[in-house]
């Protein structure tokens, strides 16, 4: 890895203990080597956030941007029905970066791989005129459980964690200079991915499954696609957080359909399987709405059905109105 | 993965077939799954390269970046005596980037990866104001098969492959526009990393290995401290390519020393073993140079050897001379 001339910043985000010391060598070789048990398949991803393109230093401390990088991979982990294991983290940075805004991004990864006894096994860092992170994350999930978005059939239940939009609201409130609305400025900078919502997903037969990073609009889009069906949810249910009372319906449908980066999942189950999901759902305390149906083997359309019309969804949006 | 905006362009690159069909899912679901196979364990590296700090449009073409880029992820898989498997390529590219050159960074890629039957299995794709291309390479190694840094032991012969300072010469040439010296302007654009040697050395019991990435001084530093030894090399036997007979020596041995990106290995493995290695490269028509001696436990100094004097050698060259 190309960290030679930085011995002393990798001793500094070198982890004192790792989760897994069993399973790796980490750190300090030309590669690491790891581990992920009998039964079971590495799951891998990356995701690149880019300064300017994916935010800015007005909305997102260093910290956040290492948070949200990592909680972006785990995000895309758990639409696998994964365990989050390791990180790699390549970073190109501006030279007059401070050193302390650099480890307060390698911070704000920590605080959050911590939390799912994750190990920062390698990377390296480059200088160059912007920053841009790369975090690349490897997981594990059983072998046969794999909750791909071709697995949609149709009289599936579909479903979304959570609520939607509060990760553009979030981004409003901060452009805005508004006090207050925390929870959706939380929402914005440290998202939570739902690995445990992943998990329990695997106990079922059979569930198609992607991560809201998108908007649910592109999500369910590329699940009728994957899988060959078309699928309709409806407006009235789509579940809104509390503190999205403050905008227009307009724009909170907006934000529900296309805004992304709510790192919630969305998917389709059985609908025999779907009281099941439910309570399994209530007995961890985590939130699920049932928004819509797989309607038929199709092209991969997606509607929303608002009353008596319905609208054909674009990854975008919506751009034309159907008649029922 | 934030591709969903580039669907055109991922299905340019995705691949039409995979070399390990069987055994993954790869590009098109949020993560990738791999495995790699009962008895492995997986070997894991990132490398970055960034326009203007690793390379410039003038001494690289968009084919030349993409394939060292996967040139030197590979190198790091062969130094832990690993086979490369799967990559995965976050690249950010500024908006007037033609797609062709987009597409040649891809085909750079490919080249080199199908040469060992390997898969690109994800990755994503963003704008920004510099190119920055991360590969992240995932191989196998035998279980408890581990060449790494830490395992020299006094009296141990130390040993590199091929020839030292051809990159660094190839930029030289392509810098003053040299006409001809096409082998070391190739070594330096599509260099060939050492996976054939990495899994001749791991029938060894016991070789500590690194691969030339910043040049040999350090490479040997990094073995030297690793391993809690000190290490002594002979200037004469140092391996040098004979298109470097156009240099001063004084330049050809800056360059064998500390020009790196020269992505041979290099080595320590017990006195006995020594004959038989060679036979086996002899065998496979693999270059391999005796250069020195492990000498006994210490501080993790290299020391050069010439005639009746000493260096001790820096991670960036030499800076003072020891007599003898």
């Amino acid at each position: 890895m190309a960290v030679s001339d930085e011995f002393g910043f990798i001793r500094s985000i070198r982890p004192a203990s790792l989760f897994h010391q069993d399973k790796i060598v980490g750190i300090g070789d030309d590669a690491a080597i790891v581990a992920v048990g009998e039964g079971f398949e590495s799951v891998v991803c990356v995701d690149t956030m880019v300064e300017e393109v994916h935010f800015s230093p007005h909305t997102m401390k260093s910290y956040d941007i290492g948070y949200k990088a990592l909680a972006a991979n785990i995000s895309d982990i758990a639409a696998m029905g994964g365990i989050p294991l390791y990180y790699l983290v390549s970073i190109s940075i501006p030279k007059d970066w401070p050193e302390e805004e650099l480890l307060a991004i390698y911070n704000g990864m920590k605080d959050l791989g911590d939390q799912y006894r994750m190990d920062l096994i390698g990377g390296d860092t480059t200088s160059g005129k912007a920053l841009v992170l790369s975090v690349f994350v490897i997981g594990k999930v059983e072998k046969g459980k794999r909750l791909l978005r071709s697995n949609a059939k149709p009289g599936d239940v579909v479903f979304v964690s959570g609520t939607l939009g509060d990760s553009a609201a979030g981004l409003d409130v901060l452009l805005q200079d508004h006090s207050g609305w925390s929870e959706l400025i939380r929402k914005h900078q440290n998202p939570a991915p739902q690995v445990e919502l992943g998990r329990i997903l695997t106990e079922f037969d059979r569930v198609a499954l992607n991560d809201v990073s998108d908007g649910i609009a592109s999500e369910l889009i590329e699940i009728a696609e994957a899988s060959h069906v078309d699928i309709v949810i409806n407006k009235d249910t789509l579940p809104l957080s509390t503190s999205m009372v403050q905008y227009k319906e307009e724009k909170a449908l907006k934000w529900a359909l296309t805004g992304g980066e709510d790192f919630e999942l969305v998917g389709t189950i059985c609908a025999e399987d779907w009281s099941l999901l439910q309570k399994r759902c209530q007995d961890e305390d985590i939130r699920i709405t049932r928004i819509g149906e797989v309607m038929a083997f199709g092209n991969g359309q997606v509607f929303m059905r608002d009353e008596d019309s319905k609208v054909l969804l674009k990854k975008e949006g919506y751009n034309h109105f159907l008649k029922e």
